[in-house]
This record gives C-alpha cells, structure tokens and sequence, in this order.
C-alpha cells in the first residue's frame, strides 16, 4: 500500500517554509547550518538545497499542517498560525536531532544524521537552538494567544522529554510492561501531536472546547502513528522509512510490538526475550528471526489491532468537535495519511 | 587572594532552594535524578546530598542571587522574583550539561560531570528538561511581566546557544582575532548575566531605564567575569576551580588569555601558536610552557587589565541607574567575588 501526501500538507509546507527560513537567518552562522542541513534547506557546506530552498530531504512537515488546520478549525485564516505552526515543526526537529545522537541513529530522512556529519556538540547546539527558537516565535505574537500557545507547546517538551527519557531506560530493563510502553510513547509522541492540532487554534483564540476537542483527536492520532512507526521500524522497507531495515530490531528497542510480543506469554516471546537478550550483536538471520517471533507471538497483530482503536478514537473526538466540514476532513485525510501501512 | 560567598548569596540560596526542588520534581523519574544530581542535590543513585537537601557540589548560585537582588533594585521584596531567579539557573545549569559534553569535561565542582555518571543521552535530556522547565517556571508567573521574562530569558539563551557555537567553532580555527574572541564571551557568558542583574526586575515591573542600567551592569560583570575564568583556566588551583589544573590549555581552548597572547605579534606568541597546532597530545612541561609563553607574550596582563576595565564600566552602570543604595552595595559585593583571582 502506498500513500500520497494530501494535498493540504503541500500548502502548509509552502506557507511555513518562508516563516522557517527567516527564522533561522536569527541563528549564529555556525548553528544555522547545522539546523539548516537536518531540516532539508541546506547541503553539509551550507549551500541551499534547491531553488525553493527545500530539498526531499526535508521532513513531511505534517505537524505544521496540522496547526494551520487547527486554525482553520477556529474559523481563522491559516496565515494567522504560520508562527505556532513552524515552532511546533522546531520542536519536532530539536528532539529528533538530540534522539539521533541518544538512539547513535546514523540515517534520517535518507541522508546522514547531522551529528554525524558536524559532530555531537554541534547537533546538540543545533537542537537546543531549535528549541529556544520556538518558543522565540510564539512569544513574539499577539498576547495573550502568545502565552497560552506558549505554554502549551511548553508542557508538550516536557513530556516528550519524559518520554524520551523512558524510552532510554526502558533499554536497559527486561521487564517493560505494555501499559508502561504506551504511556511511554503518549509522552514522546502523542503529546506533540496533541500539540499541533491544538496550538494554531489556541493561537487565534480559540474557545477551550475546540482546542480540547482537537487536543483529543491529536493525541489519539499520534498514539496510532507511533504504533504505526513501530511496526514500519520492523517490517518497513528502507525507502520508505529513510533509515535501514529492521534498525529498531538491530538497536533492540523496546517498541510496542516488541514489548507486545514479550509480554505475550508464548513460547514465542519467551524465545524472543532470550534472542534480545545475548551479548553478541545480532546479525541478519537473527534480525529476521526477531522479526517473525514479534509475529508469531502476536506483537505485530497486537499493534494493528491497536492503531485501529486509536485511529478509532481519533474519528470520534473529531466527529464531536465542531469545525467546519473541510477542516473536518482534511484533518481526517491526514490522520489516515500518518497511520498508512508502508511495507 | 582568597574571597568569601557575600552574605546575599546564602541568603539567595535559602530562597530560591525549596523552588528548585518543588521545580525538579515535576520533572519524569529518569530525567529528575540526572538533573538533581549535577545541580547538587542528589547523588548519582538519587539519593538527596544532604539534610538540607543541598551539598558542597552544588553551584554558588550567583545568579540567582543577582536576579533577586534585581527585584530589590525595583523596590520588591526577592520573593516575588524567586521564579525568575531559579530560571535563570536552570538556563546556566541546561548549557553546563551540555558544554560538559561538547567540551569532552570530566569534573566539575570537584565531582565527575553527568555525562560520564549517567551517559550522554541522559546528560543532554537532563538539559534539555532545565531549559524547558525555565521557560514553563516563567510563564507560569503574573502577566504581562511574565512574558517580557520570558522573552529577555529566551534573547540570552540564544545569544548563550550562539557564543558556544562559536567557541566550538574556534577550536578548529587558526586566526581568531581578539574582537572575535570578545563577542564570543559577550554571548556566551555575558548574556546571561546581564539576564540574571534584570529578570528580577524585569519579572516585578520595573521600569525599562532600571532593567537597562541592570542589564548593561550585568554584561560588564559577565565580560569581567570570563576574562578571570578564562586565568582560573590555566593559573587556578584545582581546589579552587573544581576542575583539572591548566585544563583551558589542555584542551587547546582559545581562551581570552590565549588569543591575546597568539596575537600579540610577539615571538613567544608564535612559539605558543606552534605548541598548540602540534599534533601530538600535550604533557605536563608543554602546559607549563605554555602557560609560561601566554604570560611573557602579554596575554595574562592583557587579560587582567581587560578584567578590570570591565568591572570599571560595570561600576559605572550601576553608579548611574537608580537604586537603593543597600542593593547597589551588594551588586558591587557579587562583581567584586565573581572576579576575584584566586591563585
């Protein structure tokens, strides 16, 4: 199954990516290419990437259409969130440059992560420059939206980082349950996510119920897209995902569907636990053999099934929110879009 | 020479503690104990450092010090800025986790940084969860002060973010001049103390010519401040700096003293450029030489009177800007302790 981008993800791009690129003229020359390189605007050198000043090495930028949409659902026009939708986008890109470094992850987006080609401090800079730039932007708008978008973003960096922190020391545990693995990715991703459908509607003012209602839908989608991610980080082809087959295997992450298949019951799981567990590093056979355990024992299954109720629970909390009917749409177009089943 | 920490320092300390506690605690379990640990408050287990909850390894937390000695500028009791006080440090304690990293720096206040204790990955979370928690400490404040707060805080890190980049930058450079190297320090370390002497006023409303002669205060005091930390760097005694004696040189940093010193157009200036292009780690007689070479060449008297030029101009700023007389005396009190030369 393929998936196109829908076509409100394009416009958002084109919307935003002129807001991203003046922002980042604000950064030191030594930062900005850096930050520049891993969002696909610029070459190693810092040469731009194309003469639209993008590159297909950027990301899809779904987080920023979400936030304009959030602000159409407002009855606001998109123009009015550009600011919330690109400081969401940068916060998406300060944790992915910091977890590339933590993950030792060596490829994003079909290129090599910046890190390795600038080095681990200035990836770091980079990233906290993203960060503090975000909330630059937000700060920066019409008061009192500014400070309610502002936190908001806020607590969503709070729990991403909690989420990422468990992430980490789940790594190192052998007893990670399935309800401890799913609150692990509601911090790390689902709360971003809940984020940007929320944050441009937040930003024009909108009432509490709409943002919630959207603040609902987003977590429940970005719940979906990461058990969506999991899979495709077992099962997803390379150009698909940007980063070599099975790495999520090979790194031994406890995902979801692995941690679905470990706390199974099956001998399967049981053989799994003992395959991850082993000193050596694992090679192609056993990767492949990781791969059909997580299977057999009903982990992948599991995750489907999973998504399903997530994607489920999504609809719902859109259905009962008020919006106009396109927005409606679009917002469904994107959720099924994120949730898509590549392999 | 030795100095004593200024009665408002303690004071400070006593003030702001309980907020740095109550704040770590809203961070996850995994994050908070690599957080606690290198502010001083825990051990690597996570166990608290003392009874008082606070150890000899945490910082002297000047900073907050200064920034409620700013409120009193304004006439406020340093209650009222105690948010702002510990967010400022948590901005000073988010790039020391991080420098620690990209600087390769094993000890700091005589204990083994975060990274090494923990790994880098939770090190730079650690970090990344301080600078969040600052901005969400700010914004959590009485508006609108707590968006001008928030945007004076969110200035110095980027300047903080730029100067580090820069100093990173200079370690693979041959021809820094010194005009560079200043505006490196005016980022790295001065921004933010100039922060620290206004946030408090700032955050209680003070009017803008206060925070101005505060801020400008507080950027001399920071300058004044790197010149004398960039001698503790090759002439401070290990008990004193809490870390490796000569470890500047060690490091082949381009130091002010250095700088000074490699541009000076004196003989022992190239002799010191050649010592440190060599390829070849240094021993213990190559510092030595080095540090010997930096001192004929001019760059310790240069640095010393730069030093002292600076806490002129700093005197001057406070001289001129309003306040009771009290807080200008502890002001001068601070400046004088930060920038004395303990050798």
């Amino acid at each position: 199954m393929t998936a196109t981008i829908p076509v409100g993800v394009e416009a958002a791009r084109d919307l935003v990516g002129p807001a991203f690129g003046a922002a980042l003229e604000r950064l030191s020359p030594e930062v900005r290419v850096v930050a520049a390189y891993h969002l696909g605007f610029g070459d190693a050198d810092g040469n731009p990437a194309g003469t639209d000043g993008r590159s297909g090495a950027a990301g899809k930028a779904l987080r920023p259409a979400l936030a304009l949409l959030s602000a159409r659902a407002a009855g606001a026009a998109p123009e009015r969130a550009v600011c919330a939708a690109a400081a969401v986008e940068f916060v998406h890109n300060f944790s992915l440059l910091h977890d590339d470094i933590m993950d030792g992850d060596v490829e994003r987006r079909h290129r090599p992560t910046a890190w390795t080609v600038f080095g681990t401090g200035a990836a770091i800079l980079a990233g906290d420059a993203l960060l503090a730039l975000a909330q630059d932007l937000l700060l920066e708008g019409p008061a009192p939206q500014n400070l309610w978008a502002s936190r908001c973003l806020s607590a969503a960096v709070q729990r991403l980082i909690a989420g990422q922190g468990a992430d980490l020391a789940f790594e190192r545990r052998d007893d990670v349950s399935l309800a401890q693995c799913l609150e692990m990715a509601g911090d790390k991703t689902a709360a971003l996510m809940a984020c940007a459908c929320s944050i441009g509607a937040i930003y024009v003012g909108a009432p509490p119920a709409l943002a919630m209602g959207l603040a609902g839908f987003g977590a429940h989608v970005g719940l979906a897209f990461q058990l969506t991610d999991d899979l495709l980080g077992i099962w997803g082809a390379a150009e698909t995902t940007g980063k070599p087959v099975r790495s999520d295997l090979r790194a031994r992450k406890k995902s979801l569907p692995v941690v679905a298949a470990l706390t199974s019951g099956t001998p399967e799981g049981t053989e799994l636990g003992a395959l991850l567990a082993r000193a050596e590093p694992l090679d192609e056979d056993d990767l492949l053999r990781a791969a059909d355990l997580v299977a057999t024992a009903g982990g992948k299954s599991w995750t489907e099934a999973e998504a399903d109720v997530q994607l489920a629970s999504a609809s719902k909390c859109l259905a009962e929110t008020d919006m106009p009917d396109d927005v409606r749409a679009e917002f469904t177009g994107i959720a099924e879009f994120i949730t898509a089943r590549q392999w």
